[in-house]
């Protein structure tokens, strides 16, 4: 009965994301204030108590939404964070991830830069933390990259936030179509914060220095 | 009379610089929908005739206050440019200058961020083309530097997005009584800068190589 059950799950999963992809298109098209659950549930074909056995209001689609960047941004620091390579490659990678991260959420980052007053104080208290629990990790890894002679970094806590906000930027000026694809900013961004904490280059890693 | 002519337009600027203070106030805290110019006059102690003859409308106002901080920035932006130093010590001022711009513009960042979907076209167009502006200006100077070999940069105009990007991120992270003030976060950032653009440090200007 396994396999069922996880089947249900999928199921469960993949209602919970059509309806939230959903809403952020409409709360992104309308603004929050304006959209309702009527027409989430209309463009699904579903019923409004439909969508209510997934979430218990507007206001938790609107706190799932706002907290999906964050929350993917974390889940892939976990992961690079988790691997057995040096702090400089470790970085690299997490440029990398939080970056493509950030490009697949920008509709969600700018729901919340718009909403987030709308949110329950209690949401914005857990996205807050979340946002911390980000920088508090890109801080470690960091401090184990000074300490192992790979980075040169006077206040690394201001480096963590220039870094979180190089790339959030992205955000507000990346389309898609232009002269970068997501791959290709995406590393590109990386050697910008190699450089930005002044890494020590190695040839194979070098390739800012080759051109 | 000119003296008489210039104490009116002081006045006059005092006037729409108050009018526009307090509008940013409340379009902040209440959303720019839910705010009236009926407010704003009672904040004033005017009457909403008075607004009028110094904006057409609510939506002028809004415009204003969204500019507000990249036309700030171009405005440091050109005075920087204009001194006669190198390119290290004028990337170096901007950085500072450019900070302390976005962190006396915190709200007003914030309202566009917020309301840039209530910008008529005409004015979304204009603050656009100012932050293009902002941005060519920005990469010529990393070309100078990289023309001087003072900097290394290999795809400078995202080096202009990434560098735009930290520095305005602080609008989202930036309390006033915090670990940093405005002036120290300003060199720090502009020594991230430096940083990022693998800038050559002198003697004079290695604040970071001598921690």
């Amino acid at each position: 009965m396994k396999s069922n059950g996880s089947l249900r799950d999928e199921i469960i999963a993949l209602k919970r994301e059509r309806i939230l992809e959903v809403a952020a298109d409409l709360f992104y098209a309308q603004g929050y204030e304006n959209a309702t659950l009527d027409a989430v549930a209309e463009r699904l074909g579903v019923t409004k108590p439909f969508i209510y056995s997934y979430f218990k209001s507007k206001s938790e689609l609107l706190a799932e939404i706002c907290q999906r960047a964050i929350r993917g941004s974390l889940e892939e620091m976990n992961a690079v964070l988790a691997t057995d390579t040096g702090p400089v490659e470790r970085l690299r990678r997490l440029g990398e991830v939080f970056t493509l991260t950030v490009l697949r959420s920008q509709k969600h980052i700018a729901i919340f830069a718009r909403e987030e007053k709308n949110l329950s104080p209690r949401d914005f208290k857990r996205i807050s933390s979340l946002r911390r629990e980000f920088d508090g990790k890109l801080n470690k890894l960091l401090q184990e990259g000074c300490d192992a002679g790979a980075f040169q970094v006077v206040d690394r806590e201001l480096a963590a936030l220039a870094i979180g906000g190089m790339v959030s930027w992205t955000y507000v000026w990346f389309r898609g179509g232009g002269r970068l694809g997501p791959e290709e900013l995406a590393q590109r961004m990386s050697e910008l914060i190699l450089a930005l904490v002044q890494a020590e280059r190695t040839p194979a890693g070098g390739r800012t220095a080759a051109g």
